[in-house]
């Protein structure tokens, strides 16, 4: 941690800041400069509260220098995979590619959804029993039923479930039918919930916030991680800005950057990114070219009547043919689907 | 709702619309213009999902014509006010002073920050039992040990209590000590938790989410508000932009836009939107000056040693000069303290 | 348009809407609702100021219909190509790779980055001669002598030139020399500047401004199509949001939308997007794959020696491998290199 | 300032970098951690180039210490007033309000205008003869015959003039009939016409970019003031977020940080930040409780008839009204008008 003291602040201020740092059992180096002074602190810095030093007199601003996350960080592996079925892993040289209807509807719409998501090269069934919506007034989800129909199509096509986790008094009985635990962008400060997380082995997709930097992500995928439960695999969404012709800026450089920053696996929500289903594809197809390790994407049969966000489900024909460039793309840059 | 259709689309589009409406029970109007055909929408639309029109083949956008809220609507009544005791009401002439420690800390620490507080004159002790932390590793707050110090600091000094409730397995515990119920900026799209506060009475005080729309924030008041609980306050805290010399960006605006959009009170949090002790005062005159109905603000008897939010926190000696001014902004808008 | 009344509103303002609407000849169709009043306008409407409706008695908002722009609208054209020489064009099927340093700084370094960028595939020279610099005193560019460095890499490799004009006071002296006049990011809405490109017929690279809707970078083009220079090619190099990991947040959805909804031809800067070399790559594949007609990027014989943004220029051999792969999923979107 | 190498990375890549260091003439210190080496950096900073360094092989990150401008900093002097004329001066215990017409439009208007800004308090006229206007299509500004009629008016009522400047060949012609040249928001960082205007001695408005952070704000007025001119003002008129409410989002935060960083003094225009006549008393008013030295506005006789803006102008009436308020602010915070 780098401490910059205050232009016109005493020696004292400066002493008094090494004297914290020493009893904190670190290592302080007081830089004397020609304008200013400055300390520089020499451990593991994380045990120091950077607030704390930024109250201290005369203190004008405190620079962290190592990231905040620890079990996230790239330092402790390259890259992990996580386990979903036997079969299927996220993180590895093949594709997770997740679709589904945003909302589950009916068994029927399901079952329909998953055959043509299969067909077409999809790994994981996707479906949301729980739904977070802006409007008290919206529909909410059909709850456990939800969740009986996704597991009755697991049944028959074999595809594991996505499904979203919205209440820590939901995690036991959610995580009896899902196979991935899904966090949303509104959840993913939601520390309760992540702990409750923690405590289960389920793998967790945790999406990013919806306006969280990227350390905050990583700061909350370490609550889960900290808590216990090693198989977190992250999700880029878009975030929020000013530009409003897609419903959220996918951050493309989000999968680079975590790429660099940790070891999860990183994977790519194209569809509540785009918000309009004529976008989606393209945004897909970056996704993979940039190195993402899947995607998570709303298929619907008759977008137009599906419950939750029909204008961002591609219709199967789209999905089929999207996933025959996914495939190129992937090839590209030496993935599978 | 006003539906524009494409530009190249045949009018069989456009009266599929037509039908679509008319099944619903509302009146669609078709306008057929010299480029694209549009339809307007009477009655009243917030039946309709929008999302399904914009799904719908040929449809360019869907621009809704009503704000999506009803009982939060300025339309149900002028102004609201929120009885918390018998003598203090917030949105009424005087003005709600809401001030304390960021975690509570000891019986010691609140009971002489309320003191300051009240000679001061605020008039609502604040204090946080359960603390929402961005790093897993950071002090989480003392919990019920919390809640039963700022219960004996009210036995003593009469001030009522706000504190953070963020598990909604924990509003009956909390709701026995507090006065008023925070939801903080990061669990403000947390549903279950607002569903549960709806099912109580006491008084919510709804921080705005860190990129929440004006829109959206009241549509998440209207989540506490539809569920059967009226007393809803709401807080500007500041949002996130790209600006980083402050902690977030008081949204002043906010507070002419709130005041007639909605009946709810507004306050105004501007330690958390500053970060830094030394702006607090001027956005504190600020939002008084724009018409807010109150602060909530940190202070601590000595700031570098607070367990949480060290550096924004006033000392008592700031709050107290900045109480002075505050008299004296509140009495040239017609306010009081 | 469409023009949303008050709710309290007497019927009396709303025709005087009706009436101004009429007296600008175009069709107004007064909506009479249950809660309030609405006229939809029929006709071309961009004759009409919004902000004058706006500002009626009694009308709430004004909603435009149309999009602002004309000439720049998909509506015109499906795809333009811009012509650069005999052999290189803008928006066809082979995609343009713009690649060099960043600012000229002598002609061996320009020479070199040359060859290489050729010998890698790249088909236009980018180097900077005028430089707008945040800070007054970092290096300006090399100004007339900058021009001439290009001019003679033109003569020896063939390779047409792109570089930035930042005054109105230049357009003569810099297009005696340059194949393509950049407009940077900060004079997206220097208006004087577009009108004045406007005059010739020299290609124009325009780049999307830092914080520039969408809508706005089609006006901006707008201004230099509607002054007679229709070869305009659009930039995207990333967007002002609150995340600080990269230098900006590449848009990536742009792509798609500006190809919804212009004809003019849409490249992509991953250089500036990412501002760090490593992330470069990552951001150039995503960008080919969803849909850019090519690329503008950094190159620089010694990256830690180029004098202005080392940070994100790509050596000979990053950029040579990164040329392999985009040879990939170029033939993976039908395109070629 | 202060070089973080990789973690991975040898000692030699540090001692390069202090090699580097020690070249340029300062004075670096190795700081040897447990996880990687932090190199400090002794003396003026502002002499090397964080992205030559950052871009070192080993570097992580760079991170400046000192503020990268000069000549703005507080630490130069306390407080800048700059003089209008004899009897006006910005920055001083008494206001500067300057409001008048958007666009000049007619000698009437503009006379009307300016007699009932001073009538209610206002002592500087504002109008503009050359617009920016993002569409080509809109009102571009009466130019010459505008600057003619303002100074008409400043015959008859003795007001300054505050007008635009967009382009670097009007410096002279403007600056003719100015007593402030305005520098509006999409121009902050047209260096070639900043360069211009430090050429000159007249003071200048320097609007705050769009989307530009407070240092770049700064690195702006500083562009100015190493040209020669020392009379510079800075405006706040709202950024770009997220947030539609409001055209701008008002960053009242901007006048206690920029009054802790700069002594240039600091104003702030509420008209273009609301965009909504309504919302701009409440914003105008938070501004002198926040400590600004001044308010920048439109008013018009007749709003709906403005050539520009209509919507935010203030009428006569509301104009005068809010004067009576801010008089009364203004005492409150040790002001006058």
């Amino acid at each position: 941690m780098i401490i910059v003291m205050k232009e016109s602040e005493s020696k004292q201020s400066a002493l008094n800041v090494v004297e914290h740092v020493k009893e904190l059992g670190l290592e302080p180096v007081l830089l004397e400069g020609t304008e200013r002074n400055v300390i520089a602190v020499i451990g593991d810095e994380r045990i120091m509260d950077e607030h704390v030093l930024n109250a201290m007199p005369g203190v004008e601003k405190v620079m962290p220098v190592l990231a905040p996350f620890k079990l996230a960080s790239k330092n402790i592996r390259g890259q992990s995979t996580v386990q979903i079925t036997d079969d299927i892993e996220v993180g590895g040289k093949r594709l997770a590619i997740m679709a589904g209807n945003c909302a589950v509807e009916t068994i029927e719409t399901s079952m329909a959804t998953a055959q043509a998501v299969q067909a077409a090269g999809g790994n994981i069934q996707r479906g949301g029993a729980y739904k977070p919506r802006t409007s008290p007034y919206s529909f909410q989800g059909l709850g456990t039923e939800g969740l009986e129909i996704l597991t009755e199509v697991k049944k028959q096509t074999g595809m594991p479930i996505i499904t979203e986790i919205l209440d820590p008094r939901h995690v036991e009985s959610v995580a009896e039918h899902a196979d991935i635990m899904q966090v949303g962008t509104r959840n993913m400060q939601n520390y309760e919930l992540l702990r409750e997380l923690g405590n289960i082995k389920k793998p967790v997709l945790l999406k990013r916030g919806m306006s969280a930097t990227i350390e905050e992500f990583l700061m909350s995928a370490e609550y889960v991680l900290s808590s216990g439960n090693p198989n977190v695999i992250l999700c880029e969404r878009g975030i929020r800005t000013y530009e409003t012709a897609t419903r959220n800026t996918l951050d493309i450089s989000a999968i680079p950057v975590l790429k660099e920053m940790t070891h999860l696996p990183v994977i790519v929500d194209p569809s509540h990114a785009a918000g309009k289903r004529d976008y989606v594809p393209a945004l897909a197809k970056a996704a993979i070219a940039a190195g993402a390790d899947g995607l998570l994407m709303d298929v619907h049969p008759e977008p137009p009547k599906s419950m939750v966000d029909p204008d961002q489900a591609l219709t199967f024909d789209q999905f089929t043919e999207l996933m025959e460039d996914i495939k190129k793309i992937a090839e590209a840059v030496g993935r599978t689907v």
